[in-house]
């Protein structure tokens, strides 16, 4: 009756981004179906607190989160993840890593290339439920490819998917001007304004950046450059220009916001 | 001074369901002990937001979570989790499946038949402290059935544990007449009436399910079913009735809330 | 393309105390890190949900939880991790486990005695990005240790790591003054007051315990040694004494809040 497993363990490593919270049974539904098909996986939460039904969250997050993660491992997207005659389920292959979810528009906010592979899943599901593709659908197809088997088995190759537009910021001659796309934790205010974007319109001028009420002229390259309890803008670990207050919380202090304009002029 | 496990590595599956919450060393404390006493065990989270103390909670998350997990599990019931004279611990064997905790009555909401076996855990604990069974004593009896030892040797069999009456709807030749028993993080409503009940009752009639306020009189298979803001009832992956909106929150759009009357009138 | 690892997988276990939260994607960022330099680690969350920037907090948890884990294990503090000229990062040595952190001070609060070893890192970091080090510092520190190579490679032994002085109950003849160092999220107070300084005051004389409203005169073993709904202290898991409600929140119900003094006195 014990959990002994002599054969070789597969050590594939699966992600869950999703919206159901930490409190309900759903996460340890899907976890406990992957181990059952594929014992010895790892299985790692990218988040589970994304605000309910929320895409954009949803899509930054796994954005940020997938590269780090070693190749081949499987990513299921568990946010809108019902499907519907306009929303198949589909597997993408991207950059050596494989993605399941609902095909609504999520997949284009993920990737800046055009993926791999992109099938269209059509297996039968584990269960008569409709209600939790995650444990019913994308358990198994990620346990197919964990196997090693033929992706090509699950379904028919497809050659888009939905695209849905980012917010992209403006960009002028001598400005830039994005809005915030997140705020984190600490406070800090994530633009939508990336390092590349920024240095090829700087051309080391003397700039700007300016928030509702506040406004720096230079960016730093980590939190403690500025005193503590000072403004600061940074591009992190997202490789986006980030507003933040070292050791505070810039959406307290500074009043920055979700979807705020922040604005950057160049001399 | 390394960790170097040249041993084979049990690879146990443990599940621990809390009401520790996720900010405190107390998760920690557990796991840690899981990994020191069963290398290479794999440790899932059912949840630790269960509401302190909250037995109708705790067994209802357990209850739709444990099935998915491979057989041979182990799961730690660390709500209510205290020994005393009346609630003694034990180790219930239930469809190839692994259960402890304190007979307090919360085995009796988990379960459907009769189980297995039950042991009334008799071990000396692994350090002085009384307050921390989770770790003391629980740990060591999932270190002794994951290492394939006779689990008789854990203590006495016994033919019964603590009952404790769930809130059953009331089924008359009409009418069902169940209760919510859980709002989950999207706003869902989960009744307490299972397809089954249902089914039987309903013979291929004409129905309708009221809430306080409102009511809808067909039963979907997904929340696609019906448009995006819209009611809609629908027997979820619990098997139980759901009462929910498509993409919206029943709970503030509808008022339900724990607890209310949901009542099935058929033709 | 799969990720078959058919190399011996190090199953290093590796805990992480942060303040990232569990919505965003720091914590993946970090695992996925791991799990690629390091196939087959243990990844236990110590907790991501420290209050921001809080040294006390996060040195608390930590410090109750790392005792728990098998020798060797790596634990990673998140919490205020940027270096800077004044807090150099820091791997250190003690009781067989392995801390890795900014030297800011929290590591003063983590032990009683002197470590085995110091050694202020010194390597190249895996991105040219300064503000996330734990992932690109620390994570490639872990990864050094968990393959077994010579710990001193990482930068110069030094001999002491900052000091912070923690907070330490008054003691007399007849009276133990400590306070509230944190509040759980049963509403259990836990103050700063060990089961050894009191028994060293104590010498079986009778005592009263006294909140700002309320006092007790016995020390239990378990909180269900008193009726549900009544006040008690008990030296806890942490060994430290508690002001605690059976099954209720002494937090609300007595008005204990973190920092209230807490008195004992002896007769």
């Amino acid at each position: 009756m014990l959990n002994k497993n002599t054969h070789i363990l597969n050590e594939a490593v699966i992600t869950i981004t999703s919206d159901w919270g930490n409190r309900d049974y759903y996460r340890a539904a899907v976890e406990g179906a992957l181990l059952k098909r594929i014992p010895g996986c790892r299985i790692i939460a990218v988040s589970h607190e994304i605000s309910c039904f929320d895409m954009l969250e949803a899509s930054y997050t796994l954005r940020n989160a997938w590269q780090n993660f070693p190749d081949g491992s499987i990513h299921i997207m568990a946010v809108r993840s019902e499907a519907s005659i306009e929303h198949q389920h589909v597997l993408v292959v991207y950059g050596n890593h494989y993605f399941i979810g609902a095909d609504n528009g999520i997949f284009g906010l993920l990737f800046d290339e055009k993926p791999e592979k992109i099938i269209a899943i059509d297996i039968h599901q584990d269960s008569s439920v409709f209600t939790f593709p995650s444990r019913d659908v994308f358990v198994p197809v990620a346990a197919h490819i964990s196997e090693g088997k033929n992706i090509e088995e699950l379904g028919q190759v497809q050659t888009s998917f939905k695209e849905h537009i980012p917010y992209k910021p403006v960009i002028e001659k001598d400005l830039i001007k994005g809005i915030v796309i997140h705020i984190d934790r600490y406070g800090n205010a994530i633009t939508n304004i990336t390092q590349a974007q920024f240095k090829k319109i700087a051309k080391n001028r003397r700039f700007e950046i300016q928030t509702n009420r506040n406004s720096v002229n230079r960016v730093v390259e980590a939190y403690d450059d500025v005193p503590e309890g000072e403004m600061l803008a940074v591009f992190g670990s997202t490789g986006l220009l980030e507003i933040a207050i070292n050791q505070g919380r810039a959406k307290d202090l500074l009043g920055v916001k979700f979807k705020d304009t922040i604005r950057i002029e160049f001399e």
